[in-house]
């Protein structure tokens, strides 16, 4: 993520991680700030062994679409909601990348950033079945507790 | 996609899958007019072989996130640039997913749609050498064209 | 509606309902998290002696369309204000729907909610006289609710 | 329908109502112009037998919401499809209907203006099972024509 | 104003034209909830002497230009603040009025009501130059406090 | 107008006020490219008996707002429609005055104009009883004409 | 700024250049409410030294395209968040200034107001090898901080 | 600029340079294309005696931010009018910079990359007092071109 202002959105996308047992690791890295880190962290990533970057930002939010363009690994890009317009710049930002760079946006905050991490979980249950076995857990359970809220409506 | 009349938007994801030497199928599954084909589409995706699922639609384009709603595998959305609206609400209703099924967006119309194609060979390149080489090729060629484009400036 | 955090909002259309003595059952049917259970709900309805159905939801919001795309009943839709969006979103991807199957649409938040209530009485109150009744009586007591509340104009 | 030349739009709804062989009328009223006209129309539509009113209009659309304000029928509202803003200001102006006059909005343009007609005939085939044999067969040929369009992916 | 709910930003207009020493009268009157109240008031808001309206209403806002329709005095439109969208579609219902019948619009909210008293009384001191002189007073009054302002830099 | 490219808008103001035989003047003054010439109008505006000034401008449109700081006379605002973003931009920097200084903001493009001068008219009929019969004969048209228009409903 | 209460935002931009050693004046100068000082102000700026001007306004923002209008220097506009409308009405009415008349414009809000005053130093600094070294450490630090923030996601 | 497509807007900059007699380089560099390239660009600007650049990009333009974030020279952006969202998404990518990172934004499209030569060469201008004087010519230019265009109001 691009600062530690986003760790707030971004953790969701953590939680989702370690429910899933799937193993990661978290840096801040800017865009902006950091350039030259960014670039580096990018064009190695592949070769650490990385599969799938997920790349939050607000605003202005370059991070992922720079990420994206310095690397050949799937890039998931979660738009932080900004104070201003509501994350609509960031949105906007993330997602509409010109041909030949893409990056696999998600929604507009938390929610976004939980579904960025299902989303980097589902690419790799795709050669895992124990993770698409723990994915499919998941969604059961998801399933139950709609049915269970149903209590609720008083 | 949902409608014949998405092709010629999506038909631009197909020419990157097959400049890429990646095998797909392209079918026309409506999430309005035919539900049960599409659900029956991707409920049985996975044990057909397939690894990932590129979804076009525009409007109210419930395609993808229903789709996405039926498999653990994952889901790109293209959003269709829509008559009166430019495909924003083609956008909005693609990205802004609940926590918990995720799409994978890309940009609005024909930029999106190749880079739909893209990203699903970035994802299946994590695990083939060989589509990750002609990858980087692509953007070798990519590179060179901007270098060229100079020549245009006058 | 789609979610239990729904309630707040779609309970207002539950109160018109009940303020004007017309039966009906609230459910929680999820498109996302419960496509199965929403398809055979909307597919059963009529047979159910269903009328009209009410479907709430936000973000992307594909309930009411995919609910409509199973059953010839009419449905309403109530866009749920988001968080990020206002309901922008919700708005869009309820009311866009391609020609073939349509959402009736209504305001975003609580007052649409309201009036999905009452558009269904309405509906209902064609072939029911004392129906309509009690809706004029309803129009009737705002009008004099409009001239009570000048008093507070100090 | 507001003007003349709301009626490119708008016949969409007539040929879906001709086709399914609902009877209705076709007028000009304008909200703005013939004020007097529109209130007249509206106020005594029920007791003319008409059981919903399809109303049609673009930018600060008022007419559905003042029909509306004149009779508990059902009314559909059209956003016609506007010059500058493309029909969101006639969308916003004739969803966002305060609490206790609703309008059921459709789509903006002409997809809008067909299914303002489909969801008029819905309304009216929960008492008429003819009528809902003939949107069911509706549906079926537009099942058929989603598999026969695939022949056209080329 | 078309509610009570409306008056914490109308009275805005009406502490303006007090502080002008404009007379005026202030009442209720919805578009949708007491159209014939409406009709007749500004139908007849001529002969009773009046030379100018105020009307200010939210949401899908018809007051304004329902009211232009049934008189020929100016008709000034204030776009309260909506919750969901926050006024931009009171703005748009109000503002994008077709030719023939005009709403002259101001800002979304307490400044636009501001301004509406404002505007309504410097249309009467083209003929009133006692009233044009209050207006310069005023005018000169916030020159200078914004010199005095400057103070609070620090 | 702020510039000769203004003209094909505004002259559907000059076309309603020829129409209803008010004397008026035309000019083109730019805030940005000529902004002594227009302080220097709009001051000088009432004292060479101009009784409203239509000022109409596109993208950054500040001529309505900067005419209405420098003169006590109400002033009308045509947002003209821009290129970019169809004159969005032109309406918020028109409407979104502060308090203290108001414009009276019209639709965006020819409608707008042509209401532009209608509003004027209006605002001038209240004093003149010649006027009011004419806006009143206009008004009477355009009611037959919408009866008339009935005919091409085919 | 147009406004003391611009300043809670604008003194981000003071405070960036007292960090980095740049002497200013603050002055409090309305584009509507008091619109000669404005022009006198931006007339004689050069002159009196001033290399580049900050302006910064909120709403219908008319003040940094108008003082550019009456100045050759550099102006840096920034969009101070509004109301209603969170700043895009700002926004729209200081970027998208006609050819002739640019306005350097910032992001809106706090962060806008910093980098106002970063990119009044800069362009500064072009000439200024002491003031690009304060630039650089700046940059330094901030590089630093993003290093440091890490520490803090758990 | 970030491709050769956008030159038929950045040469509105290049004229206006070209007409004040402002040398310049112009290259395509693109920032998701041709990173590398665009890093080494910026870091090494400013020893090559570059004094500020232009950056111009559509979509999701990162082009002007990366560039600012490498070097501490003025960097002006300019929002190329992009398909789908006619530059909306160009100019938030672009103005919406975090703290610490300014792009001087323009106009969207050729109003805009026109306002980036003249606003380039206004910097430049504050040390350089023939340039101010070709400026001020420029200037007056226009504003006898706004007399002379009132010939044209038939």
């Amino acid at each position: 993520m691009g600062s530690i202002s986003d760790w707030e959105t971004m953790k969701l996308a953590a939680d989702v991680l370690d429910d899933l047992q799937v193993s990661y690791e978290k840096k801040i890295v800017s865009a902006h700030r950091t350039p030259d880190v960014m670039f580096d962290y990018a064009e190695t990533a592949r070769e650490r062994g990385i599969n799938v970057i997920i790349a939050g930002a607000g605003g202005a939010a370059h991070l992922p679409g720079m990420v994206a363009a310095k690397t050949l690994l799937p890039v998931i890009g979660v738009p932080v909601q900004s104070k201003a317009l509501n994350g609509l710049d960031s949105l906007l930002s993330i997602v509409q990348m010109p041909a030949g760079v893409p990056v696999a946006t998600v929604a507009i905050g938390k929610a976004g950033a939980a579904n960025a991490g299902l989303l980097a979980a589902q690419q790799l249950a795709v050669h895992d079945d124990a993770l698409a076995a723990r994915l499919e857990d998941r969604r059961e359970k998801k399933r139950a507790e709609v049915a269970a809220s149903e209590e609720q409506l008083v």
